[in-house]
């Protein structure tokens, strides 16, 4: 219909559990006409999206995925055919995705663009450790970093991000842990300082392994899906039983 | 009944919209028996939980507030006698509550503890400033900090924090804003970095004011209920209209 204009709704789908979906990111998939998700947005999530046509447009870890221009353009052609259009990103859409590009494209085309926060990683992995990222009296200051930059970005010292506050999570880090382990201490992070790594927080196969920055290689051995890594004082307490399969690797 | 023990779940309410709590949290409420609450929780919040006793257990900001000590205790009489008891916290509960000490009081008596994420302040900031705090080429890193530190509370160098990484976001900030803007310009942040203080995220009274670090003075002149600092190249390119009432203050 020309002139017609749908609405895109950026959704966060948080870390993996269906049920950590947010209210209105449910009502949002009910209503979609179109869901154009990301490859590791799992089924019992999109399966609330009932009556929408669902488009997989990339991206996960280590694959080949579709370029950003792609992406983009499917998402103002969808806009440009259907009333409710919703984007699903995993976890928030405007934590380490790539959600600006998205709305800058979506509003030079003249569409009309809302933002639906979600559970980011780091919130699942503090909640499956059970541990306050801000503890009183040992964090005041917690930071969400990556050391992954894309082709053409500036790099970022996100080990000097790290040293400066008083808790750290690396999203996207689980490949490059030899190198995390070995710029920390070099930098001055203390080898004994307590580290987390938390893979596939909130789904069925959520695993703990608890360490020091010394042991962080040892306990990202086998390629558990998605994982934060968590770094600092707040973990030194860690001894009640977590709700997750917990793994202590001494130092 | 002797020997009895509820489990307590510590839920996350997000930032205040009632269709922001997650769909675990929604059922945890409407399964719930009691319910002890924050003081800033809202009343469409509370109202799922339908059959639950609710008791405000504290705290807002700037106001005389119940000690922490009294809050465990409550929970661990609420798990003696009822079984499902929701401790419901504002945002995430992992960021800036004062978690640890009642999932450690609750653990010393025994009783079970689960953590439900909820959405954390600063990503419904970013949502309401339709603002990726990550967004490629700009930011790889983002700090969540507060200024303040309770009493008997070592000080913590929330500046060294916030120039280390690319984005900031200050929580409980908006009572000091003449002192964050003054030592971040003297430890060295440009004067013209841009900031916004989102008041009231995700609510009715929503607001984004948008301006530099040399006029955050005068973007936080009312008190307009909780509010986060967000600070940051990545909002430079902030000039597509913004879902919230969004307001700019020149340099």
């Amino acid at each position: 219909m020309p002139g017609h204009r749908g609405k895109v709704y950026l959704v966060g789908a948080g870390p993996g559990a269906a049920d950590l979906l947010t209210l209105r990111a449910a009502r949002l998939l009910a209503e979609a006409d179109i869901v154009l998700h990301d490859a590791l947005v799992g089924d019992a999530i999109l399966a609330l999206a009932a009556r929408a046509t669902k488009i997989e447009v990339g991206k996960r870890a280590g694959r080949e995925s579709r370029p950003q221009r792609f992406i983009n353009k499917r998402l103002i052609e969808a806009a440009r055919t259907h009333r409710v259009v919703v984007r699903l990103k995993g976890g928030d859409p405007m934590m380490f995705g790539r959600a600006q590009e998205e709305i800058d494209a979506l509003h030079a085309a003249g569409i009309e663009v809302e933002v639906v926060p979600g559970i980011t990683a780091a919130l699942a992995s503090g909640a499956a450790l059970r541990v306050s990222l801000t503890r009183r009296g040992l964090s005041r200051s917690v930071a969400f970093v990556t050391s992954r930059t894309g082709p053409g970005e500036p790099a970022s010292d996100w080990a000097a991000s790290l040293l400066a506050c008083d808790t750290g999570v690396l999203y996207m880090g689980a490949g490059e842990v030899a190198a995390i382990s070995r710029v920390l201490v070099y930098r001055g992070m203390a080898a004994d300082t307590p580290v987390a790594v938390v893979s596939n927080a909130s789904l069925a196969g959520e695993r703990c392994e608890i360490g020091t920055l010394g042991t962080l290689e040892s306990l990202c051995q086998h390629d558990d899906g998605p994982a934060t890594i968590v770094i600092g004082e707040v973990l030194r307490g860690l001894v009640a039983p977590a709700p997750c399969d917990l793994h202590f690797v001494s130092a």
